[in-house]
């Protein structure tokens, strides 16, 4: 079986573990450990009996729902088979450019689909440097005949782009496309979405998904915001029903969920920042500061071996960033799930590492001992105080 | 609301019809009224667990599963989110060509998917006399630097072309797409795909659902059966999880649901038959002879208004031909239903005419009075002996 190039690939770790695939502890896939809602899965019980009609065409109810969520007119969605599918629109879109300038290190699916439709890629890279969370693009690179692909927040690294740093691209670029996959893992007091300015803008496209935030993923469910006239052209792109039934659905019911929202935004920061702490703590592992649901780890051993020995010994896939060529071998990807799934993870890398964390000791008092030295580590949001808690969303700095 | 370009738009006729969605009795959509079986309902029940993983990329298990059902190598199995989506898929690769043969009248979506590529259309009229079942193309028309699209069996009119008739086409177009939606409706003994022969021909490619057949057309899953060098082409022109996790279960337990699959060629012929009859005895309407689960109907008033007509007054839905030019106003398409449906429908046309059907009076008599004329009329199959059940698909002529 190939080596995936995307996180979440069970079939091909269990056949490397030796297990079923639902035994695999995944890290791989940034996936929020909190869903699906109840919620969700009640909408997808109540649609089964509907599954023997097709979909309505316009996806009005959820393009309503849609459009409530976001204060914006309905003509503004378009509902996707994941933001996968939209993703693939939008490089047929820019292939259209003349180039297509793409933050790197960037998802691999979108090399896949800019050169799915032969459009020209000018790599843009970030700086990969602790705590450096700024956009910087070329002055030559910034034509009004090319356009702009970027993710924010930024994947792998998990860097928060502030509304205002891509405000300016949008006037220097054709066409400029934010993929905010993760944006809604960012408490809303401090996210960075462009969607409230997207009416200004007809050269701007939104992406999002659902699957991620609400743990859905093998339902496939995104939605892309842009100008009308933009979305009624990708209509005629791709087929008439797209979104299936019971994703419609449960997209419906996730977005009236503010209750399991508000849930997510209370876990992840103290469970991200004890990731991070954790992983801060054995020695020959960096972690970066994240804004979304994962972190990205710098190591100073071969990260492919490290995934074959977790899977192997402990049953746990971790992403490595072999398609990251960037990155390579020296950086891995965990996405930040439950306590005690994060603690089982920090305690087999210790394992492998062949060293205890400092801090972290053979028997059962090591997740406490670990919790004990929090403080003593790195904090995983640049310029911002050691939170332990909800405090680290507030020092999310916007303007970097 | 605009008027659908498909149909199953059940929001559009339940908003005409001033009912829930659910209250509409659809013969728009030609969709099995057997389904969905129990069998996939259940496997859809078992994995809405798992819909917090990804799909696997592979589609390993479905590839496999349709594999066994067609005794073909994986490699030229291809799923997806419905047919349709490879239909797009199929409208880039036709664009590479000089121009594209469409049979006509043809499926909407085959003119929108050659739009979206600017594919050159050459469209190829096949006769509308009934009975002519034959696949005629013109010499000129047939050359290689061209592509061939058509269905079979045949949508709207359900002529059902012998494999014999497609296969010197083959040698004489650069790729020959044969969309076999309705072909499993085809009992086994006399079904004409070209399944058994895709080894043999690099430049042919099969689509097939499964949404029809099995009644999920909400759930979206159909597949392609093409040379994998296609197919490997295709999957970097789309995104990578195109199936969702529901589907891809729900299709495995499906193929294997062999009494399914038996009990519909057993309930298809009669059904059509007591339809057509039906049909026939309604002065003005002359219904066409099918091979698939739906019936063209010619009628001499206005479809468009009888359509408002039978939504209004009976919440029943009939697909107009208005997006079939060749068709326009004076055909409707119905899918074949229950014995009480299809009866529902034939005492609701009756009223509408203005005159009862022959036989068919006005109280509880009327199915009675209708089921003794049936060899009365003229027979649903062309040249076969008039049967009254599965008799009609034995004489189903394969080379016409």
């Amino acid at each position: 079986m190939r080596q995936p190039a995307h996180g979440g690939n069970l079939a091909w770790a269990a056949a490397l573990a030796g297990c079923p695939p639902d035994a695999i502890l995944d890290f791989s896939a940034s996936i929020s450990p909190l869903g699906p809602p109840n919620s969700a899965i009640a909408a997808i019980q109540s649609q089964i009996g509907n599954l023997k009609h097709y979909p309505d065409p316009n996806y009005s109810e959820l393009r309503l729902a849609l459009s409530h969520f976001h204060q914006l007119p309905s003509e503004w969605i378009l509902p996707g088979n994941g933001s996968a599918e939209l993703l693939t629109l939008v490089g047929r879109e820019l292939a259209q450019l003349a180039a297509t300038t793409l933050i790197t290190p960037a998802f691999g699916d979108y090399y896949r689909t800019l050169a799915a439709y032969n459009a020209k890629v000018l790599e843009c890279p970030l700086s990969l440097v602790i705590g450096d969370w700024s956009l910087v693009i070329d002055k030559g690179q910034r034509t009004k005949d090319k356009g702009l692909l970027l993710n924010n927040p930024h994947n792998p690294t998990g860097k928060l782009f502030s509304r205002d740093s891509i405000l300016p691209y949008l006037e220097q670029f054709a066409l400029v496309v934010v993929d905010e996959a993760f944006m809604d893992f960012v408490s809303p007091n401090e996210e960075q979405s462009l969607i409230p300015v997207v009416q200004e803008y007809a050269n701007l496209v939104i992406l999002r998904s659902l699957t991620k935030f609400y743990s859905l993923p093998g339902l496939r469910l995104g939605y892309a915001i842009a100008h009308p006239d933009c979305l009624a052209k990708w209509q005629l792109w791709r087929d008439p029903w797209p979104v299936n039934t019971l994703a419609a659905a449960a997209a419906i019911a996730a977005l009236q969920d503010t209750e399991f929202q508000q849930q997510t935004w209370a876990w992840l920061p103290p469970a991200r920042n004890q990731l991070f702490q954790g992983l801060a703590k054995i020695p020959g592992l960096q972690p970066q500061a994240s804004a979304a649901n994962f972190l990205l780890v710098e190591s100073q051993e071969s990260t492919s071996q490290l995934q074959q020995q977790l899977l192997k010994h402990h049953q746990i896939l971790i992403r490595d960033c072999l398609s990251f060529k960037e990155l390579g071998d020296r950086f891995f990807r965990v996405a930040v799930r439950s306590h005690s799934d994060n603690q089982r993870l920090l305690t087999a890398l210790s394992g492998e590492w062949g060293v205890g964390s400092r801090g972290n000791g053979e028997g059962n008092e090591g997740a406490e001992g670990e919790r004990g030295n929090f403080h003593s580590s790195p904090c995983p949001m640049p310029n911002a105080p050691c939170p332990l808690a909800l405090s680290e969303v507030e020092g999310m700095p916007n303007d970097k």
